[in-house]
């Protein structure tokens, strides 16, 4: 039996992923849309495409689907995946939540909230036990479960087993991220062709509070200093990190490429077989060619993994590697697929 | 006595050019700034440099300037330069018209009206006439004066030399065009990047219509057959347009270049000694290399020539040549300023 | 029964290609890779991934195989897709063919041969028959035959069915094409990055005698005027042309567009269903977006459709409308294997 | 009296900038053009403009001059830039020294010599004095100078200040350079467009060892830990580097500005009366609007100053800033013309 899903914000640019990856998907039946326009058709009403991806067409499956507004969300849709922008997302979330609806938002409104789970399926799934919690405090039926940043994922994918293996006091992180990270319209083309802009705001205290919020115990953030500048570079899709960590043991090169090699994925449909790929050749990963790494059963599922390379041993516990993930896939609306296939599996819908 | 001039849409991407290309003007002094939040400074208001050009800081006369509505600009100022988008920019330049200001402007909303003169001044200076039957027919003090295009400009230029010596019976053109023509935030990074967007909404109508009028007798437009293509493509500022003309009389090859390289400039200050410059290189213009042809007097009215090469004889009495304008400046705030400095020596204001 | 199979220039943009394209073909096995360094790993001496495309690594399938030299192709080898560039091509390809090898070219050093047919399998693939006269000729068991420019099949592609339907007077053609066109390293970045370049050497010759060879009737090539100008702008891959026609009988927008769609297909493997895609939007075909169009079997065959749209009326006889193709896939290895099928299909292996 | 001037490898990236920044300088003439071609006339053997920069055209002065073999470089030229590849300079520029001619070179070959001054002007003006260590070693007239590599002077000259206030523990730097800084042809657009490469190859070795070098006694290199990583972006020219620095001891982030606001320019004709800008705005420096910082006497001098924005206290006598340069002026010709003008006025030449 499949589980009825509604999509938030199906228009924008993690919208548009959301109904490229639910497509024939096993388990998921999107059964609402929404955005704007309710009462018009989702063909009519999305600019579809700039958000790049396989699909030149919007997929027969939604073409005709009528618009709903929020409240006239059916009663039998128990999930709803959220692609709307902060700020906007909050008060929608919260009513779906009340009436019983599990929503997975990439909005930024609840992420910090102590009983709001901010889950990576394969770092921290137990968080998802904070859900009891949040019910209880909210007397709601459903729940809010949020999905990190673009660019806190695709550090702490890989950072997750040296972590566990032997700690971290502290990480300098210095990112190189894609535009379509900024939404559509987003960043003005004037803006950034031919041009790094060394700022995306609110970006750096994200990778700083969520980091730590998901490497926790559930209760208590992790504890490391770090240092982030989230740099804007002229690239579609994929963002492409510099990390530098200081660990609290001592670990090798390889030891570390390992512990990544082994990290295991979910087992879940959407979820890569390996969520961290490791690469030896000294000029990879590249943004354009690395992005749609890990594949999956579909083409709609590639770019799920995190690829890393270029590891050194600093000296004194410092370590540093580069690691990219596709972020409107793995850091968007992929995991968040991923959140909803891990919600389903453990009985929270 | 300097002239004291207004700059209505100061902080867009053509209002920018104005400030930079009035800056140290011989003739005009600006003492009037048009965009929003009147009463705030310049500086705190604009977002300086998102269009290119030469200066990295906002220039220090215009830095400190109080924005004012326009219904305060001052009763000295004679002369505007807009910068405002169609549609907004209709009643505002009107209402200025009234309280005797003439008007230059980028926008489109006049230009096509029988009384309102069109004008690249090295083409149609005599059309500036009609500011008479304008001001007649509304009572106006001031008057509109209206520049073309940026896509009308950059063939209008080269061909109005031809167009004099043996006639056009026919033209197809084809335009890729820069995105800072759409002005900002204008064309999102995630729409143009790797792309090429084959339509640009209006723009092929303009082509037609206003080099029709320009190229008239003032009262008749010119007649000739226009097919016309235009294509948005990924660069910063200039247009390049492949033109194939079928002439009424026979021409040669030599004959056109020369025709072009004969062509006067005006001998205004922001005017270029040649307005149309050939080249012989098999592979000019480029955009990126060409789009500054035509030093003035300082940097800050390079760019006013247009560039053309590539010449043909394809039989038949067809001919074809490609040429390249900067948008920005020759086909936007750098020609409507050479405009002011006629209506100024014709003495218009 | 398989044909085996070897790729000459296996390392290049085009060679790259034909190697994720005969991934898996059902009838076609690479058992030969010829560019440098035979005797070495191809995963060794390839830089792979610079073409861009769904792989992100070499397939497994080739990874391991040791490149040879022209001279070791086994003698069970019937046929070779080479990507070559010109000059360089031309006596390996002999020698093949003399040997026994088909040969399947993109090089362009034999396709004005009278004797050697120049296909586009959708298109004339009767001409294949020159094939006999070409054995005759030289004495070969083998034989070359070539695929045009790819500048030439975005537009000869859905040409074809309105020439058949109301013929062609005249041509006008303006370019806007991709870098990966001009093969690996290929254009320098500091050449057309914010940058369009007017020009490609050679190739506004190749879209006149190659269309006219291919639409003409084997012998004789056909007869039209065609004016065209080539320009290099800055996408990855696609090549997006402006066509201007004007046909010998009347014809209206809506006939062209359903000559357009009831074009056939191959029903070959590696050929799509519609080889010409007619999209009604106003601005459509965009190069990233539609460059893929045409799905096949399988990921790997994406991209072999041409997209078409801008539909106009220009009076006089005179049509327009705008194409768009894959210049490595429609307009480069897919072309070739396409034909490497017919081939196999029509029994000249 | 003006100093006769050679430039080797006048037809490359930095050979260009060499001839348009010596264009009017009121010391230097040049006299002697080397590259390829002996005899030829300069207009004839460069393909001019592909490395960007104000000129559309060769400069006039010289257009017509004949390119000469370094053989024939007259003996009445004191004074040589180089502009050559690594490798290729070594043994021609040892045969000019051998000859009486001082070489400013950006050649990497002899950089790390002991006897070789790597001189940054602002930063170690007097380890000029190694030159008479050189010539006694080698017996020669001349001299070899070096300049360091573009990617260490961006965050050495900010750096200078600070380190000569409060010292330095460890530096943590990741670049995002520019493809100029790779030549002509350099990278290819294949590898580049809608990408980041991770990896420069020798590129991070050379910011640590030259940095220790240029902040040394002469004698000894300095002293600290540097980790980093290079990345290479889509952009056409400027180095952006985001830093992180121990200091031995406390400094605020407005101490830090003000050493970098009072950092003393040299005085020369090429250096900029400021050689850092600090700048307030919170997404500054940016690539294309900050590279051209630095306005000297001429457009051809602009470009000189190094911009710093960002500043960050990070605890833990940490600090942090981004700052950015032209890699081709700044970090190419213009530094090593700097040059130039220190050894012409400490009597070197």
């Amino acid at each position: 039996m499949t589980t009825k899903v509604a999509i938030l914000g199906a228009c924008g640019v993690i919208g548009q992923r959301y109904v490229q990856m639910l497509n024939n998907h096993p388990k998921f039946e999107v059964t609402a849309l929404v955005d704007v326009y309710p009462g018009k058709k989702y063909s009519g009403v999305t600019d579809w495409g700039h958000g790049g991806g396989f699909d030149i067409d919007i997929p027969d499956y939604v073409r005709d689907m009528k618009m709903v507004s929020p409240d006239d969300i059916g009663s039998d849709v128990s999930l709803a995946f959220s692609g709307l922008p902060s700020k906007v997302a909050g008060q929608m979330e919260e009513k779906l939540a009340k009436k019983g609806v599990v929503v997975v938002t990439k909005a930024g409104d609840y992420r910090m909230e102590a009983d709001v789970p901010l889950i990576i399926p394969e770092v921290n799934p137990q968080h998802l036990s904070l859900i009891k919690e949040q019910r209880k405090n909210h007397g709601w039926k459903g729940a809010i479960v949020t999905a990190p940043n673009c660019s806190t994922s695709t550090f702490v994918v890989p950072l997750k087993p040296v972590y566990d293996k032997v700690g971290v006091k502290k990480l300098t992180i210095v990112t190189m991220q894609a535009f379509s990270g900024a939404g559509y319209p987003g960043v003005p083309s004037l803006d950034i062709t031919d041009n790094v802009i060394p700022y995306i705001g609110g970006e750096e205290e994200k990778l700083d509070i969520e980091s730590k919020k998901i490497l926790g115990d559930g209760k208590k953030p992790a504890e490391y200093k770090i240092n982030v500048y989230c740099n804007r570079v002229p690239t579609l899709d994929g963002h492409l990190e510099s990390v530098f960590l200081e660990t609290k043991k001592k670990i090798t090169v390889d030891e570390m490429k390992q512990a990544m090699r082994d990290f295991p994925g979910t087992g879940l449909y959407t979820g890569p077989e390996k969520p961290v790929i490791v690469r030896e050749e000294k000029n990879r990963p590249q943004t354009r060619i690395d992005r749609y790494a890990g594949k999956g059963p579909s083409p709609y599922t590639a770019g799920m993994s995190v690829t890393c390379g270029r590891f050194r041993d600093l000296g004194d516990n410092e370590m540093s590697f580069v690691c990219l993930a596709h972020n409107t896939i793995r850091g968007g609306a992929g995991e968040a697929i991923l959140i909803g296939e891990l919600l389903e599996k453990k009985g929270y819908l």
